[in-house]
């Protein structure tokens, strides 16, 4: 059944109203009319399965029918924040990493993210991206839509990651300076209900300094496996193996 | 250091030579001289670190400094096979899949494929295909270049699959007709060195004949986690997992 993201001030207790680019998509991609049925998520509550009363030119109403008790979160809320990559690989990983169950992203402005970012492009760059974690979760049956932060720099990104329970970054050098820890013993002791943060850094990873920096604040550098995966392959990897270890080891 | 996957031919015990594009790739994107370095991945055997005795108009010659013991493979062989998607998904997960370890690829031309293969144009994107396996096992440091299958019809994967120790096909049916089996219950029984096929449907899915001649055949219906993924993303969400089992648990 179609599944759409409504902002909680278009709910009115079991009323909920359907407008902009998704009344568009009801009506007109979907030709969805009176009677027909679809699920609505509320930001903040369970899923709802709606029936539509109405339709006009601006909006789709529509009533809840029965509210559903499913979950398709992770049992642990895992941030991804990352150096910002080249082309379209931010978005990638917004796309992928919904669907795989993130719930904040985080945008660094790393030493050696090659792309300079843009404060005065700012909002249209943070509304699509916004566009893609939506329409990612829809997809995903999530329940929840995952945040996406300002772009922050290294600084900036450390001061705010202080409250997590754990806290990571891939590191290369790690794998070669070090004995390698395996993943298991880092996430076999995270629990069920806390926060994660996973680091990762642009093409060409975070520089020494940054290492330096993130170590001091508590980051844990991991390694991603035996073999180099890519930047925006990484993230993936990482939420692939917490889905794994959370919810389909027990 | 840089790695290169140099076919037999171009060995002669421990004598090595680059040429085409790799040589284009050694002597004006790197810039290296005699006496420089590289890393070379025999086909079948282990990897060496070669040096650089002669460079002329189209070939690179080097010696075997030392062979080098390493594994950046899976212990178990892992092959995907995918219903064709559209667009350009499927050399992502050709890319994708050989950083995160697959061994074989297979392109299957499923009843909901939108794309329609073109026979006559297979050679030149079998090519490419390889093309784009090449530059992701070298990036990803691997020891074995993965194959690809030509496309086949379900019935012909079918048949070339029979002596796979385990198959598995995504069939997002099972999540709602069954009660759910977990990825782990299956993962956890598979032995080092033992093959596993995992086919994905193109968008949309299998149909419900396909899903019935899989079943026959052998193929256990399988759920890739409790959020609905895309075609793209379920073979990586797969790899990752039998990854973080085989090489982050033990």
């Amino acid at each position: 059944m179609q599944r759409y993201f409504i902002d909680s001030n278009n709910w009115n207790d079991d009323e909920v109203k359907i407008t902009n680019e998704d009344f568009h998509h009801v009506v007109h991609v979907m030709r969805m009319q009176e009677g027909d049925t679809f699920i609505a998520n509320h930001p903040d509550q369970d899923a709802a399965k709606c029936k539509i009363t109405f339709i006009d030119e601006n909006q789709v109403v529509a009533v809840v029918e029965e509210w559903l008790e499913e979950t398709k979160e992770l049992p642990v809320h895992i941030t991804i924040a990352q150096g910002l990559p080249k082309g379209d690989k931010w978005e990638f990983v917004l796309q992928k990493g919904t669907e795989l169950g993130a719930v904040r992203f985080v945008p660094i402005q790393a030493a050696r993210s090659v792309v300079k970012w843009d404060a005065k492009k700012q909002q249209k760059k943070v509304a699509r991206w916004q566009k893609i974690v939506k329409e990612a979760s829809e997809q995903a049956h999530r329940n929840k839509l995952p945040d996406i932060d300002p772009v922050l720099s290294v600084k900036d990104f450390v001061k705010q990651s202080a409250s997590y329970d754990w806290k990571f970054f891939a590191y290369e050098e790690t794998a070669r300076q070090y004995p390698t820890v395996k993943l298991h013993h880092y996430f076999s002791q995270i629990e069920v209900g806390q926060s994660v943060m996973v680091c990762i850094g642009p093409e060409g990873g975070f520089d020494e300094d940054e290492a330096i920096r993130l170590k001091q604040n508590g980051f844990q550098a991991i390694r991603l496996g035996p073999r180099i995966l890519r930047t925006e392959t990484a993230p993936l990897y990482v939420l692939a193996n917490l889905s794994y270890y959370f919810e389909e080891m027990r």
